[in-house]
């Protein structure tokens, strides 16, 4: 009973931390709505201003908020009942939706920039950003090729997770830090009389923005990185896995110890000793350890 | 041999990323000091610009340089004979440097502001900056409390070591991320004629920097991040720890299996079981755990 009462307790937590992540990027989006329509030229898509803000909106939906949810989604404990597969989908496709807003953001930036005549990629927020999103689109191909296609072998699959996990968290920090620095070249160029030193309500707004932001990616990175929320292994599916029991447990390890019910596994081998052996590598392969 | 094989490719793939960390945090002190002396007004305490210009420099060279050394100076390989209380002070050493420099690189700015009539702490770039300073030390403080007085309780310490972790390198991620938004508000504000847009070289040295920035970064989270580079538990000092073994145990649970020849510890308990506990408890508290 008291183990229970420290599962739910711990239940409850992750509870609390989702709630407050949902909500500081939920008013980050309606922040940045206030900020173009309220403070900014609104949205548009003929070259001028209001084509460029489509950039910040767009990119705090996509690239910080689905990337974020994207992040943690294996760790929704009411999803531990769904295939793995299925999460699988579910991850890859809100990379994908965060990667299309991400680029139609960046055509945005350029279009208004040939517009204007004003030059591109001359910024570091550009560099960065630019090579973020590089960065972003190989990391989503890659993970298709190897941890969604039924190709790759399960020792890859061990070996690339880790880096999968450490490239996705960098990524995310990265592309939050690129969104500040879009936000402080945005309010030096666009506030003049009174301008960004003046501390008009804008730029306390779009601050106060920033500062959610990377409490939105705290929040993220926190969840992102317990080990006793991840998804536990396939086969452990249907029970919640108790708090105390080897949270970091290595996937070879804690898998090993339980290979021996893995029969929903959809791995198919010759011999049972093989089986086990693939079983405990596809485990350690899809399961995300950093 | 296979298998010391395999120890000496992974103490040489943490060598080549140490390598690797070195250079980049290096060449960053330099191109900043490049930065201040050839293009900008060199360094001085007078109020004007020579004044602000330690900003950047105490900045990269505290702040990011000494602090991401700080980090993983536990990871080490040749510092795993040293005992863990020298470890501990060498930790709190630098962490202890790199935030006076941050301090007297903050007074530079505020000066600077101050003797040319420019308003302190309107820029999101001071918001995050300030408040990842005032973490900062609030995680210097608290650390240099729970884990290095003898008072803390082990309970407490191994409760305590995973926010530590946490925190340390989300504090880290955001001063970069703030040292980006400082490069991008000063080279808008300094380069004019030819402006920042007009890509003069300063403007590519200085992005360069930033991106630098980035990869020095990105190499400490990862090298801070592996589970198998951890320094060994205390009573494994002299041994290289296997790669295979157990890479991501729990401190606990890796502590247990080797508790019986654990006599090195200092802690002192009246019963040989309360003294197993203890210590078990103790590493948990003082080994770090993401």
């Amino acid at each position: 009973a008291a183990h229970r009462a420290r599962v739910m307790e711990d239940y409850g937590r992750f509870l609390a931390l989702l709630a407050s992540a949902l909500l500081v990027g939920f008013v980050s989006v309606i922040i940045s709505l206030v900020w173009v329509f309220h403070y900014r030229e609104g949205l548009s898509w003929d070259g001028s201003a209001g084509e460029f803000n489509w950039h910040p909106v767009l990119i705090i939906m996509g690239f910080v908020f689905i990337q974020g949810i994207a992040i943690i989604v294996y760790r929704l404990p009411w999803t531990w009942k769904c295939s793995k597969l299925l999460m699988k989908f579910i991850h890859a496709g809100l990379n994908t939706i965060a990667m299309i807003l991400a680029i139609v953001s960046m055509v945005a930036a350029f279009d208004f920039h040939n517009a204007g005549n004003i030059p591109n990629m001359y910024s570091l927020h550009s560099w960065i950003g630019l090579t973020a999103v590089i960065f972003y689109c190989l990391q989503l191909f890659s993970g298709f090729a190897v941890f969604l296609l039924p190709f790759a072998p399960v020792r890859l699959r061990a070996a690339l997770m880790p880096i999968h996990v450490y490239s996705g968290l960098t990524i995310f920090a990265t592309v939050i830090a690129t969104a500040l620095m879009g936000i402080t070249e945005k309010l030096i160029f666009a506030l003049k009389n009174p301008s960004y030193s003046a501390s008009p309500p804008e730029a306390t707004l779009v601050n106060s923005l920033g500062l959610l932001l990377v409490v939105f990616g705290s929040l993220i990175l926190w969840m992102a990185s317990r080990p006793h929320w991840k998804r536990p292994p396939e086969d452990n599916a249907k029970i919640l896995r108790p708090i105390g029991a080897a949270p970091e447990g290595t996937e070879v390890e804690s898998t090993m110890t339980n290979s021996s019910n893995a029969d929903k596994s959809d791995l198919r081998s010759n011999t049972e000793e093989a089986k086990k052996q693939n079983i405990k590598f596809d485990e350690a392969g899809q399961r995300s350890t950093m």
